[in-house]
């Protein structure tokens, strides 16, 4: 895309009421824009974000037979009365319609799932099976004030899962931990990111999180210094020694929750009667599993772990663009090669408008994005590209030429 | 996806409180679930047919320079204050917070990216563009009784562009119509859709609709005999002869909005003073045009317009999958096939139950995806598998060899 006609523009400053690092980052860089606190818009540079995020979610989610489905916003009190929540739930935003029949906006999803699974589990062959959706959720969240990590609306990717017995759910619930690691190592968040301990809820003791250390985190964790698991903060008073290898040397880390998953028994699929017969004949209520992650939350994350006091500086893999091609005075070899790797599928972001080399820098280290390509009379002169590292900074000339650029950057992944 | 393991199933019967065709044979194929009137989840299925038609559009908007984003649900009072429509609005759903905050759920977004373009706008040099999204919308439909044709809650895409002046609008305009055409051919209904005059609005006599001729219409129109141009019922008894043509001769036909696109001029600018200075340093404010589709009405017209007596009868483009897999006691050779098919990216729905072939046929003709591929003791026998057409019902038998298949159907193009 040519940066002269992305209609947004980074901005020298954030807004005053905007406390939070990742979100006055994003601001500046144009990949947001702050409505009102807890709620955003997704500029195209976010969105483009936001969309890498997701496919890596959905292609883990599929990797564990989740299906994608798409369920409503707008929802029956009935079903909210059913589970207790809709009394029981401080944040639920409820809305009635001119017949005065009132709605949640839905903060989550299993009033929904289970009366639908009902509808199409007969029998116990149907089991198991896992659903998952990416969707707006809704939570009346009055202090938001951690920027895109936590919002009033905000994208979610939740998955449910039914089982027959707690067997199958243990099982498949590992397997819901292994993705989830894929997920938050492919978003680049590997090194940082710990699965935590934490207040269970209803059917298990504990639940687990996963959470990424950083210093904008709301949550305090303890992580082994042995295995590498952690404890949060809320469950460290009764949990002396570490759960998996009895390890007693933890460190302290603030850490933002990336995700969560449940076990929830038969928390929901009692109320609403979800059940089958067994091979036996005996009727079993369904177990089951939910799994979650905020979309925006990992972005503000990640945000929040990969920048500097330049700007953003996004893993690869959910960058908005693969380059950045800035053409110093050079719009028409740098249109040559704009046009070039573009066909080959190479997403690239060509800063081809009126400006300084000092401005044209300035935005490309704010933007973030993984490798920048400048092409100036200087590199035109011997026939190259500089090719710059926008998070080590390490500069490389390159033939001018996009296949030799493709091979060097190991684009091959990305482009077609 | 195997069959076996979809977690939705085909139903004999629709739900007695269902009135609309599309709703019907949509629910019982298993591609949409009724949560109530107007509300409905996408199931798998469902889904997988929405994300063609979406992706179909957000290509041919981005071919006309749109620019994807995504704006919020959740949208302050105010800025419907500023527009008049807070209160104008009838069907507009309205939620408060525990500050007694009050928002509008969306069910358009010029308040929102109107004040958006004010922050990026700064001289006539950003003019024109244009910005688009694909997002659920909300409106207090208390007569919800055409299907997915008319929702309480509704994906639509809305574009909204941004010009200096008149004729700038008018040249988008016009592009913009082209893309309308192109998305309307590629979903399958060229044939049937008609550029129509309707109700204008603010700024403009006459507004665009895109109106699909099927008995499902809740609108009629006047199509000219002579250049196809259509006239909406509403303004029929004002414009006596063809705007484009001057055409007398008109035949009336029950039709379904698919699409409508406006020249909004300056009402929504206006009030939140969108403007700038032109060349001659004269302040101007903006001029708009917007433009949606609504994805789940698009998608229940194809219903109405593809479907028999069997159930639905999916264009190619649009089909949830390219080819059905019947195997009928033979899943040994048929699995053979479908890991052949799947990894040369053929998307393929393969039918591995221990079901009668009277249910496999009777389910695939429901489900109505455009190719069946039938594999039994008798195809076998000759080493070969029969394709039936869904629509023409036409049987032809080709080798049992992937790349075969993929030759005969054309699938080439799907096919990576």
């Amino acid at each position: 895309m040519k940066q002269s006609q992305l209609f947004t523009k980074t901005q020298r400053n954030a807004p005053k009421d905007e406390p939070s690092v990742n979100a006055k980052l994003l601001i500046r860089a144009g990949f947001v824009d702050k409505l009102m606190a807890g709620v955003y818009t997704l500029l195209p540079l976010g969105l483009r974000v936001m969309k890498k995020i997701e496919n890596i979610i959905r292609e883990e989610m599929n990797a564990i037979g989740g299906q994608e489905l798409f369920m409503p916003t707008l929802q029956p009190k009935e079903n909210w009365l059913k589970t207790g929540r809709w009394d029981a739930m401080d944040d639920l935003y409820k809305v009635k319609d001119k017949s005065d029949r009132k709605f949640a906006l839905g903060p989550t999803h299993e009033e929904i799932i289970v009366p639908l699974a009902k509808r199409f589990v007969n029998s116990y062959k149907d089991l198991p099976f896992a659903a998952y959706q990416f969707q707006n959720k809704f939570r009346m969240e009055l202090r938001a004030k951690s920027g895109i990590l936590r919002g009033r609306e905000f994208m979610m990717k939740d998955l449910y899962s039914f089982h027959l017995n707690q067997e199958d759910l243990d099982s498949y619930y590992e397997k819901a931990k292994t993705a989830y690691f894929n997920i938050f190592d492919r978003a680049g968040l590997k090194d940082q990111t710990f699965l935590t301990f934490a207040s269970g809820g209803t059917f298990s003791k504990y639940s687990h999180e996963f959470q990424t250390a950083t210093s904008a985190g709301e949550d305090t964790i303890y992580i082994c210094s042995k295995c590498s698991l952690a404890v949060n903060k809320e469950i460290k008073p009764e949990v002396k020694t570490c759960p998996e290898c009895s390890g007693k040397d933890f460190r302290e880390e603030k850490a933002i929750e990336v995700g969560n998953i449940f076990k929830l028994g038969t928390k929901y699929s009692a109320p609403f009667d979800l059940a089958v017969k067994d091979e036996k004949g005996e009727k079993k209520t369904l177990i089951m599993g939910c799994y979650g992650i905020g979309l925006g939350r990992l972005m503000g994350t990640v945000a929040e772990v990969y920048s500097d006091e330049k700007g953003l500086s996004w893993p690869e893999s959910v960058a908005p663009f693969a380059v950045h091609l800035l053409s110093l005075n050079k719009n028409e070899e740098a249109e040559k090669l704009y046009n070039e790797l573009t066909e080959k599928g190479v997403e690239v972001l060509y800063d081809d408008r009126e400006a300084s080399a000092g401005e044209k820098f300035a935005d490309a280290d704010l933007i973030g994005i993984s490798y920048q390509l400048i092409i100036s009379e200087k590199t035109l002169e011997e026939n190259k590209v500089e090719i710059k590292n926008r998070k080590t900074g390490e500069k490389s000339f390159i033939k001018f030429n996009a296949s030799e650029i493709i091979k060097y950057l190991n684009l091959g992944k990305h482009a077609q």
